[in-house]
C-alpha cells in the first residue's frame, strides 16, 4: 500500500458554485486531498439549485460537495474576506492552491493574494475567455450540437440533459491543478490558470472533428438514434422494451450478424448495394437497410430471448432504462458496485453515494462520504489553519461573520 | 516562465483506440508530454472512424491524436509484441506510463510488463468494471438520460450525440495518471489504475443528484428544451433565429426582467400564483407563465435587437448556431481565439486545430499541433528508446514488422 489516500496532504481551497468547480473539488477531495468549500454565511449560488428534497435540501449541491470541508464566512464584509484571504495562503508546502469560477477580483485577485503567499496555485474557470458569463446552457446552444440531437426537421433544436460542458471543464480543471502542482513541486513556482468554459467546449468540438468536417464543407445531418459513421440503431422488443445495437467495430458487426443469423441476407444486401459492409462507413450509408433487416428479427423476440443471444455472441447492445429502473433494478448502480456506499447525509436520508471512479491498486478504495452541511468545519479550519483561539471565533460567530449549522438559521434570518 | 511546456519530460505510451483512452493521451501530449501512441500496421480500430475527409482520412482519428508521436508495430507477431513492451517498460525517470483501453491480458497485462519495469504506471479503460466491452452509446441509454431529452411522449428516447461518457472517461483518466505520478515521485512505487467508462457515468448520475431524486421517489420529467429547476427556454425571434434564455442565478433573473421590462408583469405573476419568483425553484415551477410573458416580446424584436438590449443588460442568453455557422463566423471559433491554429494536416488539407482550453500564466500557451501519420515516429522512437541501429530497423521493416508512412501502402495491402 503506498498511502491511504492519492492526494493526501494537498490542501485546496475552493471558492465556488454550480457544477464545473464544485465537481474538480469534488474530485480532488475524493482522491484524498483537503477541500475546503468557503461560502457566504447563508450558501453559495447553488445552495439550492434542484433536484431537491422534500425538505428544499438540493441533492444537487449534496452531490457536488462530497467528501469536502465547508467553511461559511460573511464575505460582503471586509474582516471575512480576510478570513478567505487567510485561509486561501495559509503556509504549508501541498496548501496554496485556489480553486473557484468567480472573478480574479477583489479579494480573488491573483497579484493581490500573491503577495500573500508568492507560490499560490490558482485555477480560474470564466464563461469565455475574456472572463464574461456563460453557462452550459448557453455554450452549448451556440456549437450546433442541439441542431444534431433527435430527429425531427432541419429546424428543430434539442438541447443536451446532461451538463456535458460543464462536466468536461470541472475535470480540465482538475488536470490543470494536478499539472501546475507537479511544477510547483519542481520549481517552487505557482501561477494563475485560466480555463474558460466555453474554450473547453471549442476544443472538444475540434477534438472529435466536427470543425475540420464543416470546414471541409460537410453538412453533419441530424440521424435520430442512430450511431454517427458505423451501424447503431434502437430498436423495439416484441415485449415493448427498447434496446441499442451497435456494430462499430468489425468484431461487434460480425458477432451481431452472426447472433441475429442474417450473415447470408447481409451478404445479399451487400451485392444489391456494392458495397462492403466490413467497412463501417459503408455500414452508416447502409443503415437503413441493415435497420430493415433487423427490425424483424428484433420485434419477434422478448428482451429475455435476445439478451440470452446477444450475451453468448459478444454482441454490444444495451437496454434502454428510466433512471428509476436504474437505480431500483441495474446492479451496477447498487452497493454491489464497489462504486457506491449506501451514505447518511445529514438531516436528508441515507441514499447511494458514488465515489471515485478510479481504482487504484496501490490504494485502498475509499468508500464515498457525505457532503459538509453549511459551515460544518468552520471553527475546526479556522483554529487549524489560522490559529484563531476560541475566544477569537466566539467574537466572530457573535459578530455575524462566520457561520455553523447550529447558528445557520439565525444568520440566515439575519 | 516556469518551462516551455507544463509536462515536458514526461513519457507516456499509449495502446489505444476511439475516444476517452485517445482523449486522454491527447490532453497529456498538449500539456507537454511525449505520447508515443503505438498501432497495428494497417492502424487501430479508429484509424478510419467517421467524420472522413475525401481521400477518406478520418478527421476523428486526426482529432484525437494531435501533438502525439505514432509508431506501427506488426503487434500479432511475438516480436512486435517485445518491441512493444520493450517501449512501455522502457527506462527514464519520467517514463514507465500506459495508458490503454485494451483488456490488461497478453503483453498488456499488469504483472507481465510489472517484471520488466517494477515502477509501472497503468491505466487500464474498461466497457464496465468486470473488464466488459461497453460503449458510450451502450452505457447512455441504460443511464435515463434519453428519457429525458427533448419533448415527445414519455415512451421516446433521444441518445445524445456528443460521447458524454467518453469524454469524461478520458479526462479522468489524465487525472489517474498525474495522480500516480505524484505518489511515485514519492515513493517510486508504480500501480495498475482501473477506470470503467460504465463506474465513470454512474457517478457522474449519482454527483449530479439524479441516482437520490430517483430513490427519493421523484420522477424526473422531460421538459422539452427548459433548463431543469430555474428558468431557461428556446424562443424564437422576430426574424425567425432561436435563441437560449436563461434566468438561473437571481441576478441572471433580475437583469432579464429589468431588459424585457416585463418587472411588473411578473410581479403581477408573483401574486396569481402565489409564488416568490426570486427562488429559482419557483420559476421553473412558473416556467410556462413566465415564458408566455416572455415570448411576445422575443417575436416581436430582432436578433439584433435584441442582442443590443440583452448585452447592455448583463442577460445570460445565447442563440443556435449550427456547426456550420459557429465555425463560418463566430470569432471565438477562429484564430482570433488563441485556443486555435490553422494546422496542416499532412495530405489532407489545412484546418482550424484547437489546442490546449488551459491557459497557465508561467507556461507559453503552445500552438496546436497536427496528428501525426501512421508509423510517422517508427524509427525515432526505436532509436532513441530502444538504440536500434539503422541495421537492425532495416531487418524488422524487411520482415514487415514495424512500418512508417513510405511503407505503409505495402504493408496494408500486404
Amino acid at each position: 500500500m503506498l498511502t491511504d489516500s492519492i492526494l493526501k496532504g494537498l490542501r485546496v481551497v475552493e471558492a465556488s458554485a454550480f457544477v464545473a468547480a464544485p465537481l474538480g473539488g469534488m474530485t480532488l477531495a475524493q482522491l484524498g486531498a483537503e477541500v475546503i468549500r468557503i461560502d457566504p454565511l447563508a450558501g453559495g449560488l447553488d445552495y439550492k439549485r434542484w433536484p431537491v428534497s422534500e425538505n428544499n435540501t438540493s441533492l444537487f449541491w449534496c452531490g457536488l460537495n462530497k467528501s469536502k470541508k465547508s467553511v461559511a464566512i460573511d464575505l460582503a464584509s471586509p474582516e471575512g474576506r480576510e478570513l478567505a484571504t487567510a485561509l486561501i495562503t495559509a503556509p504549508g508546502p501541498d496548501a496554496g492552491i485556489l480553486l473557484t469560477n468567480f472573478p480574479p477580483r477583489g479579494f480573488l485577485d491573483h497579484e493581490t493574494l500573491k503577495k500573500r503567499r508568492p507560490d499560490l496555485i490558482q485555477l480560474t474557470i470564466s464563461g469565455d475567455r475574456h472572463g464574461g458569463s456563460a453557462v452550459d446552457y448557453t455554450i452549448n446552444p451556440r456549437l450546433g450540437i442541439p441542431f444534431l440531437t433527435g430527429g425531427g426537421d432541419a429546424q428543430e433544436v434539442w438541447n443536451h440533459v446532461l451538463p456535458a460542458w460543464d462536466l468536461v471543464t470541472g475535470n480540465m480543471a482538475v488536470i490543470g491543478i494536478l499539472a501546475a502542482e507537479r511544477i510547483r513541486r519542481q520549481t517552487g513556482e505557482g501561477q494563475h490558470i485560466k480555463l474558460a468554459l466555453e474554450d473547453a467546449a471549442l476544443a472538444v468540438m475540434g477534438h472529435l472533428g466536427l470543425i475540420a468536417e464543416a470546414q471541409l464543407g460537410t453538412r453533419r445531418e441530424r440521424v435520430n438514434n442512430d450511431l454517427f459513421g458505423a451501424f447503431g440503431r434502437d430498436f423495439l422488443t416484441g415485449d415493448g422494451e427498447r434496446i441499442m445495437i451497435v456494430g462499430l467495430t468489425l468484431k461487434q458487426w460480425k458477432a451481431l450478424c452472426k447472433a441475429t443469423e442474417l450473415s447470408a441476407s447481409i451478404a445479399e444486401l451487400e451485392v444489391q448495394l456494392n458495397l462492403n459492409l466490413n467497412e463501417e462507413g459503408n455500414r452508416f450509408k447502409a443503415r437503413e437497410d441493415i435497420a430493415a433487416l433487423l427490425k424483424p428479427w428484433v420485434s419477434s423476440r422478448s428482451l429475455v430471448q435476445i439478451a440470452e443471444v446477444f450475451e453468448k455472441s459478444g454482441v454490444c447492445w444495451s437496454k434502454y432504462q428510466t433512471v428509476q429502473q436504474l437505480v431500483g433494478s441495474d446492479p451496477a448502480c447498487s452497493t454491489s458496485n464497489p462504486l457506491f456506499t449506501d451514505v447518511e447525509q445529514s438531516g436528508v436520508g441515507n441514499w447511494l453515494v458514488p465515489g471515485l471512479p478510479l481504482n487504484f491498486s496501490g490504494i485502498p478504495r475509499a468508500p464515498a462520504r457525505a457532503a459538509p452541511q453549511l459551515g460544518e468545519h468552520t471553527e475546526e479550519v479556522l483554529t487549524c489553519l489560522l490559529g484563531l483561539s476560541t475566544a477569537e471565533l466566539g467574537r466572530l460567530f457573535d459578530k455575524g461573520l462566520i457561520g455553523a449549522p447550529s447558528t445557520q438559521k439565525t444568520t440566515v434570518k439575519a
